[in-house]
């Protein structure tokens, strides 16, 4: 199996759900027609920003089969099929392939977390590899799994001809050094996983991003890059200054209800969040409202 | 709906898998048998211990059923039905009533903490005791979910007529106390999750304890609360102090792979662990039988 | 050097400071005035509720000098002389000592957080003691210092005969149960730290206790221990439970101004808080002129 | 009072200690006039490096003294007078600058570190800078802290006149930028306090620095500095990968032991760690050679 080379902006995609908390399929499809209008490089469906732990497994293939389907054939399907055992995530991964997934991102297993050692992972990672019909990219997201891969362990893993790649979202910049001392470019995707990092990652070599800002400002994001490509630093410096504080506001800050209701004002049908995820306040709407005017993404 | 009172121990049972991963129901009856034969109050299927994380819903049905079929009849059949989403929670726990469960025991939401605040708890679990066919308790697990609940957000819920208790399992005495505070103990159970604290628990009036201790030793566990009830502290205290570090090393030293490996040595048929969990060292194996010895469970 | 058996309940003595932040040692006097009246078992000078670490050296000898000087002559002096240096250290105790000090309560050095391992802490702990002309006791307060000692270190330490004891704040009876099973309680006073594990400490053959509560409801705390060697352990539990949200608000919600306040309200002369802490809001006090009257403290 | 601007890099110096734990002013000079031979733009007497938490009130005054006395006239003089409390902090603060510190870098205080919210560091810092003879700099240090000072609270403290930096050793390159959001450059320094983060923040318009690095290897993160600003990105971000690791050792891993015997294989006059640091171990002084030898450090 050959490495993918992952480059550009991927949107890890908002779930819409209608106001019952059934999933609506057709806002999904209707999302996905503007993001294929952009030059998003792929899409990931099952994201933690897509509230997957939120979906059952047939609400998982119904969200894969629909992106196969709507996206533009030249997007990465990649797929975040992470469960807590071994061999759940190896039969979900299989079956999220078999409707067209191209790639799987999977969480570091969790809730024992005392015990999540890096044996632990190096043999998760390494058994779902050695089994996994497409190739396995890690999935390091301390913020909601409170345990961190370790360097050591991404090099042994990245030597396994089926794990193709890291998102790591720590935002942890002197961390991705230590993830880039250990991996070879060519042969593995180091991505970053939030756009709090994008322009000190694309400085330092990294070509690809997964991050929820990419949701609704995905022009913005790959503009940020292409201005880097093209030897304007200044200006894409400037462009990720100015969208720092809605990606502050849709992650940290309001979490997926937020990034929600910004999708919604910039024309997106992001549905509602899945309970027990609450709708956000009238304050806080403002409040997002307000972040977007000012970083000149409404008007 | 009538509250149940819940007194008496209760383990929460493992789940024996064979060598390759699969459920072995056989060995699950086997181990019902010999409890069967105890004092124990009910059996949870479904906990933290029985590695539930790792299961899917048709092991669960599975697992369930098992039990209501093979445990005694005057066992309180309670299991662990908690998903992060509330709508997948109340559909697990209907269907798991269906096959017989009595009670549900149910994790806070956690994968999203930081929006997992006092509103969106109490939310949770008032939506699903108004839609769940069986009484639902509250299971407070900080060591594997980072969040907490409040004494004011259970006070909240305890009113609610379909809310029958909590199970605590930080092991932190003075939160129990403002746990007790806010309840009438004649109409929520307020049980311990773990036998660090069981003496203690029962000096506070507390009556019913699901402790994975219970699974290896129930006798003990059972004799602990039998010596305390007769008046005898001096005697509940010393077997507590006895059995006290094999309680620390089938739960925070080891894991669920110590606790099946201490069940193993004192006559269960565990099976193995599911990975990415891993099988102990021989040197662990050594530590936990020398630990069983000095606490007079192994001859 | 025999050791002290430490019974009974200790202040951690607030320290008043007047409007301009300068010490008050009249107040300090007129404070000890009243506590001599009680069945307090001894003081603690220079403690975390001592506002310690805003004092300077001259502040510190002049604090115990004023409290051997007024303090009735059968109560134990105890100085808190931890300093994150062990020859600081050693120095600061054995000046105290010379001004009448009796035993030195010295808290884990902290600062280098990562390199304090067990190694580093026996280490200073028993160089100190070595060197220190009155015995010590070790203090460990997870929640200012960030660090915890093991049982195993305990143990070690335990067996030094100018260690005479720790006081262990953390509020974790587990953890206390541990440290249990590594000393000789002949030889070695382990003491709570914390009014929030009082009662469970006596049942558990705790006979000592320093606590904040003791400063400012001395009586309540003596009493709950008469009662409980008196064989009146329901009314000792009960005094406990009226107290306990006192305890809560004098220490983890309100902090050392929490606890000035209620000091004030009960009489005591405490003076102000030294900056940068912050004086209460008008809304926190009356929140414990509140929790002070629901307790019965104040009428 | 005038702006200074901080450019360059700046050693937190290490202290000499004799192996009996006594200051050793003349290791001190001689490292001093080495560094003199280098481009460092200042020095910080009693940093965290300087093990300064270790050092009593005259050792603080005779190495500030020193330093003022054997420093390059060029080099700007800043000092670590942190304490917990306010007056003691104005205190040392301005005993310091009578002996010709020229700036203060100031440690949140944070043993109350419930009790230390933005308002208790804005009032903080407010007073000291009030009463301070010299510039105020701001010392972020969670590592050591365990609290973090929000870009709000930077943002209301950067007003104040005599408030003229931060330094930052979080590494967290996110936050950096939304303190730079906070803040005029002209007006404020904001420095990097971890050469994990020199290459990135560099990128981003950060021109000052005070690392842990600095003390063994000046030389290198000067000329990092200086291949940045000649606009060769691709020498100055290889130097930078080169020498992370060792930074990552006299850090993180290793402490200030670490960053001694470094200092001793590079030339330099280290002497002891103060107890309880504990010097390293025979394995552990290979490993830093050889991480030394790996980065060109060493031949």
């Amino acid at each position: 199996m050959s490495v993918f080379t992952i480059k550009g902006v991927i949107p890890p995609m908002i779930t819409p759900f209608r106001q019952d908390g059934s999933l609506d399929l057709a806002a999904h499809q209707a999302n996905l027609s503007r993001w294929n209008e952009t030059d998003l490089a792929g899409y990931l469906v099952l994201g933690s920003n897509s509230e997957a732990a939120y979906l059952n497994e047939e609400e998982k293939i119904a969200l894969v089969e629909t992106t196969v389907n709507y996206a533009d054939k030249d997007r990465l399907i990649m797929v975040g099929s992470g469960m807590e055992s071994t061999r759940e995530t190896i039969r979900l991964t299989n079956r999220l392939a078999k409707v067209g997934a191209q790639a799987a991102l999977v969480l570091t297993p969790n809730y024992y977390g005392d015990q999540m050692g890096e044996d632990a992972q190096v043999r998760f990672f390494t058994d779902l590899a050695d089994a996994s019909d497409i190739p396995i990219l890690i999935y390091n997201v301390t913020k909601f799994t409170h345990i961190n891969i370790s360097p050591k362990a991404v090099c042994q893993l990245a030597q396994h001809p089926n794990i193709i790649g890291m998102k790591d979202s720590s935002g942890n910049i002197p961390q991705l050094i230590s993830f880039q001392r250990m991996i070879d470019p060519e042969e593995f995707n180091l991505l970053v996983g939030t756009a709090s990092a994008w322009y000190p990652a694309l400085d330092l070599g990294i070509q690809g991003a997964i991050m929820a800002l990419a949701n609704c400002a995905p022009e913005a994001c790959i503009q940020i890059q292409n201005l880097f490509e093209q030897g304007d630093r200044a200006g894409a410096q400037a462009l990720y200054r100015k969208v720092f504080p809605v990606n502050h506001a849709v992650t940290a800050r309001y979490g997926v209800a937020g990034l929600k209701y910004a999708c919604l004002l910039l024309g997106y049908q992001p549905g509602h969040v899945r309970r027990p995820l609450l709708d956000l306040s009238e304050a806080d709407k403002t409040a997002i409202r307000h972040i977007l005017l000012e970083a000149g993404l409404l008007e």
